[in-house]
């Protein structure tokens, strides 16, 4: 039933879409759902000290293992991206601790917040919003630390702020060639959406969240925990009780939990692993590639500056920079004509980017779609500077090429 | 499709039940879950900086009003029970304060290490599992406080370990006339199960979890914020972030959250929010009184000794301490015949009690199907004492008067 209502940006009238349940998600979090991971959640909770819940645990830990690379403990949190995170930091550190943080976006500035919120001595480095974190500059604090006074390496792997993804693996280098630093990172956006091998690399802890890759909603945490970063467990100090890994650990132990868990949303987990398995960590990671870079060229053959460089691009996220017309008008007309949800800036970024998601659940066609209805927008908002169809040209010659 | 595999109690062989999707859950948490309120679950997350968002969250945080009877903040965190119960405290208090912890129980006992993880001078007035706290060893101890130094009076309302509830109005009488300490409740077990006039009573903070009587799946804390514990929180030194209730207060008056928030929880909580109002306040709390009558009288007609009295019994829950048959055989044969799950004893009361849940949505024909289920299993299982049928004799005499 479309309806008759409109609305109007400037001197263009647009008519509303006001379907209901047909919004379509293309932000960085919560992602898209599929209908079995939705339906999932809608069975009945059983006991969580139940053996049938066991089995749940014990398959869910697994799997959750496999998605990680790991054979270190991944623990399930109640808690959203940001409690994984400060779990992350309050379970291997003591007041007074020195770390280096990486901050070039909200998220890394929230790592930065949550050090000093527990009287870390931290040390932050920066880079431009947009730009990402330079090891160079890991290297030269972590080569000066010749007291290996450093606990701690802390940073954001894909920056769902600015789009941007870090160089994880070059700035872990120094931190292995430091020696003593535990290398402790936000995945976020990155696990499920990029090559993250955890023991490859030597990880020491990794934190993520269930509504990004794991196409499942939020409401839990996740935190992987090597046999280094217990070891530093052992000596931290920060009070700690609903957030301590070791409690964690010792249920994990028994496929069981601490606290009551969500019990709907570990069936979401069960039904979302077994999907992410049948299609391949290696299909899941092409797939994420290709849609990056299809995005990507869409916004370049219609004239729409990227904010990060094709070096430096998240997989699951894509900022865009208009020119030409406002970020927000844009936003508003793809949501109120279309039912598409973009992302809009945060903090400094506010009003001038929007950012397009295309993380998790997504499809080639959800590209091609979102791309379609920009194109369609930008030419309603008067931008100009391409073709018409040539945002969907650019995608599909990607899209079919791979 | 009943099916042909049995097991065997003593000399008792039982026919197992392995239907599937019959399980009845009759324990103290999870409670059973309204089919509307499963359903509210899977519909797709949307943005949860979206403006429909804050409207499903400002519709909620009223109601939560509604269902605390109070003016203060009611706070939604993404988090189990603990959570909320560790926000209680590490908002209002600092390193070293003194507090006066009740403990009569497994939950009791948490508040006490809670307390003791973040270096609180942590004084503990305990009470026999089973029997209730005493209002006047609270007097006692905030009368010899001449100093006023105890900060807050920290209790569990309704202890599930044990089915006890305990003199809540009593023990805040006491707390009111020491003028200066918080009263802190557990009220995980007694919120939408009992009468709790928060504003009435004068409660600061009062902690709960979604998975109790607010009829939907575990992954929410709830977390009630009087004007007197907020200048407390002014002057709170207890590091933290994820759990830093300021940060939650700030985002709830725009009708937003901090961290995502578990969406297709929010769902849940809103269906089921709108369901007890519905029900009505008065309704809802004598369909736990009335429950737990029936119960009661039921385990006595069947010889069957209650674990505590009749003036402290708790609304949610009814723990019962066979003596003739084995209380984990009870459960087993229960769970294996009849697909109902019974709670079990924990810590110290472990095989010893078994404990059934009558809160949330539980309705008056659940109790005698549990009650005439418990009357076949201790039948079978050779308990005597009663004459066949008299638990369920007394249980519908109470249900019918009601």
């Amino acid at each position: 039933m479309g309806s008759l209502s409109s609305f109007k940006i400037g001197r263009v009238v647009f008519a509303q879409a006001l379907m209901d349940n047909k919004l379509m998600l293309m932000i960085p979090g919560p992602t898209p759902i599929p209908e079995k991971v939705l339906l999932a959640q809608a069975k009945h909770p059983i006991g969580h000290r139940s053996g049938e819940f066991s089995e749940i645990m014990g398959e869910v830990t697994e799997n959750l293992k496999w998605l990680h690379q790991t054979q270190n403990d991944v623990l399930v949190l109640s808690a959203s991206g940001t409690g994984a995170m400060e779990a992350a930091i309050i379970n291997f550190l003591s007041r007074g601790d020195r770390v280096l943080v990486g901050s070039n976006g909200k998220f890394g500035d929230r790592w930065a917040q949550i050090c000093q919120a527990f009287g870390l001595d931290t040390q932050i480095i920066t880079a431009q919003w947009g730009k990402p974190l330079d090891p160079a500059d890991f290297q030269q604090a972590l080569a000066a630390d010749t007291d290996k006074a450093i606990k701690a390496v802390i940073i954001t792997h894909s920056e769902t702020s600015t789009g941007v993804l870090n160089s994880l693996e070059a700035i872990n280098t120094h931190v292995k060639a430091h020696g003593e630093a535990l290398i402790v990172v936000d995945a976020v956006t990155s696990l499920g959406a990029y090559n993250l091998p955890t023991d490859e690399l030597g990880l020491d802890v990794v934190g993520s969240g269930s509504q990004k890759g794991y196409m499942i909603p939020p409401g839990l945490g996740f935190v992987s925990v090597s046999a280094k970063a217990w070891k530093a467990y052992e000596q931290a100090t920060l009070p700690k009780f609903y957030l301590d890994l070791g409690k964690y650990q010792k249920a994990a132990a028994k496929n069981s939990n601490p606290f009551t868990p969500p019990i709907s949303l570990v069936f979401a987990l069960q039904t979302a692993l077994q999907m992410m398995k049948a299609e391949g960590l290696g299909s899941i990671f092409a797939r994420h590639d290709r849609q990056k870079r299809a995005t990507r060229a869409a916004m370049r053959a219609m004239g729409q500056p990227l904010f990060t460089s094709d070096a430096a691009a998240s997989p699951a996220v894509t900022a865009v920079m208009p020119q030409q017309v406002d970020a927000e008008q844009i936003r508003s007309v793809m949501k109120k004509r279309f039912n598409i949800a973009l992302a809009g800036g945060q903090d400094q970024l506010k009003g001038q980017i929007f950012r397009i998601g295309h993380l998790g659940f997504v499809s080639d066609r959800d590209i091609l779609t979102v791309v379609g209805a920009l194109e369609a927008t930008l030419f309603e908002l008067g931008a100009d500077g391409s073709a018409a169809g040539a945002g969907i040209a650019a995608a599909s010659k990607i899209l079919m090429a791979s």
